[in-house]
């Protein structure tokens, strides 16, 4: 397993990550399938999206289906049909989503199931036993992500824990020719703080590094400048991760500060909700003016539903409830954010981020597509 | 366009019916599209398949997203992406299934759209006209359909209006070289109104026919029986469709009576319920049992489904209330059917019919296969 950036374009770079599943090329978007699933789509639709890693959670899969039947099952990758690289989030971010329901001290945290109420408690060594049991390609460090705005002093004891819990997770690391895992920068919005944390956190030697408790409700621009200074502090040997990061904006963003992976549920939520990204902004497909349009959903797409369905087609199956909808814009989304990435690696290789760039996020900020039907 | 038979194996038959969109080979499988779309299934689903035609219903297209709507998009095909084959049913069996929304009379019925409560009118001409217009492979006449148990008086008057209406959409039939025309066969459980039904008809000379009016509420053997009479009834020259029909068990008991062509929502209703159809019996899969049972649905199937996933899987998909979960059992439903088919081709091609037919029968009949955990 290894990490090399291959080319760089200002702060943006090219590189491979060598996993146990196979190579990453990055910058790389990667699917959320929190529960074994990446929602409405099944792992061919996601090998013929051209998706190369996904992401799934350990508070899901502890809760449900569990350890037992994930080891049985021959591990992760075995139980739910994706033979290409996975890596699964530490759970932190989950349990300190459901403040009222859990309990914290530096030894690990307390939680109720959202599933059945019943209690549960993470700890540094479970969730990376856990995570290796289970044949992940990356686990990540069990950490304390605060929603924001929070007080410093609540910033600093998320940073204090997060590094106590680091370094028992690097300790309890074992199966490091199967696993590789990453450790999470927290410190909020608070340059300091992150600084620290970065320090902290390189000074253990992870194999990568995430940038954590950004995307939890502060401003696109505290988000970028936060993931900029933290991604200039991390080592340029190790892959950065900015965690939760996944519209057209904030990934080319990202990615341009020197970025090399991203996760986020957006496209597949939105893909269920009739939101359809395209590379000119959004669109709701459920909108009267697309019942009798027939272009496809992005002229500029080549996935399959661009390729095979017009905007009229998925209104219908929108306003006749029909599964088919989420199921094709699902795809179609998780197809923008893929190609995009591949067409940035491309332009980073070239020399040509910049004008990429610069393009990307001008169509990115216009207004969605003209429905057709509206021309007339 | 032309039918023919290649092979016969007592009543059953092989044949191969030629339509604008491609081959059909008989006997042949027709997953239900309701309204444009089989239900969680892509059309690359169903080419992946093998489905050779789908089915589509004129009441619910009629209703939405409507005829303009469809004509604009290019037709049927080009609307759902679908380039194979299409039948769409003329819509009489949903209206009559609608008894307190609908008033008959000789020249059509008036009927309440169960989208918005707006008042609609089907004619034979005008549901011929819309079949033809959105450019369907094969139309249906338009037909009246009666929930058994019926009193003789009511099949009576339903057979009346069924053959007149019958010859009006053969008189109405006008794009010959672009759709055809199956009547359908109407007379309930008793056998001298179906012989005169089957008369009446055979005399408009139709592409094809039909058998509605069973799989309404009859017993298997009450419908096995009407259907061999049917059968045997009509000409053998001229592919056979028996609607509404789409277990194992009723397929094969069909196949054996002379029968061509088949639909049913079965495969996708069960698949999206959690009921796996296997060819050695039915399991549902949210039982207990398959909560750790990693043996694929059924591991005589060499689906996408049973290649790559296990039932435990498929058991914590439908437990999570994930999507996939009903998307993948519908997907191997469908293929189950489609398989079988194309087993029953061969096997009459080969003169063994008979053999396979009491071997898939007595499998049929069988207990789905033992889950993996209550053995240990």
């Amino acid at each position: 397993m290894s990490f090399s950036v291959v080319a760089t374009d200002g702060a943006a770079r090219r590189g491979v990550l060598q996993l146990p599943h196979g190579p990453v090329e990055t910058p790389a978007f990667m699917p959320v399938g929190t529960a074994a699933t990446v929602k409405a789509l099944s792992a061919r639709d996601l090998v013929e999206i051209g998706a190369q890693i996904i992401l799934a959670n350990t508070y899901h899969l502890w809760l449900r289906p569990g350890r037992e039947t994930i080891v049985e099952a021959g591990g992760l990758h075995r139980f739910m049909g994706w033979e290409r690289p996975i890596l699964t989030d530490s759970g932190g971010f989950q349990v300190f989503s459901l403040e009222s329901r859990r309990e914290l001290d530096d030894e690990g945290v307390t939680f109720r199931s959202h599933i059945d109420g019943s209690t549960h408690r993470f700890t540094p060594e479970s969730v990376v036993a856990f995570q290796e049991s289970i044949g992940v390609d990356v686990a990540m460090a069990l950490d304390v992500c605060v929603r924001l705005p929070a007080t410093t002093a609540d910033l600093e004891e998320a940073v204090r824990i997060t590094t106590l819990w680091a370094r028992r997770c690097a300790t309890a690391w074992s199966k490091r020719e199967r696993t590789l895992l990453f450790g999470i920068v927290q410190g909020g919005l608070d340059s300091a703080l992150r600084s620290k944390s970065v320090s902290e956190l390189v000074a253990m030697d992870f194999a990568g590094y995430a940038i954590g408790g950004l995307s939890v409700g502060e401003t696109r621009e505290e988000m970028e400048r936060t993931a900029r200074a933290c991604a200039d502090a991390l080592p340029a040997e190790k892959p950065r991760y900015l965690m939760g990061v996944g519209t057209v904006r904030d990934v080319i963003a990202a990615v341009d500060a020197g970025i090399d992976m991203f996760d986020c549920v957006y496209p597949t939520r939105c893909g269920r909700n009739g939101r359809a990204m395209t590379r000119s902004g959004e669109l709701h497909i459920k909108n009267a003016a697309f019942v009798r349009d027939y272009d496809p959903l992005d002229s500029s797409c080549d996935c399959m539903v661009c390729k095979t369905h017009s905007r009229a087609y998925l209104s219908h199956l929108f306003r006749a409830k029909e599964m088919l909808g989420p199921q094709l814009l699902s795809y179609h989304n998780v197809h923008v954010l893929v190609r995009l990435m591949a067409e940035a690696r491309e332009a980073i290789g070239a020399g040509a981020w910049r004008v990429f760039r610069d393009s990307a996020l001008l169509r990115a900020k216009g207004s969605p597509p003209t429905p057709r039907s509206a021309e007339q």
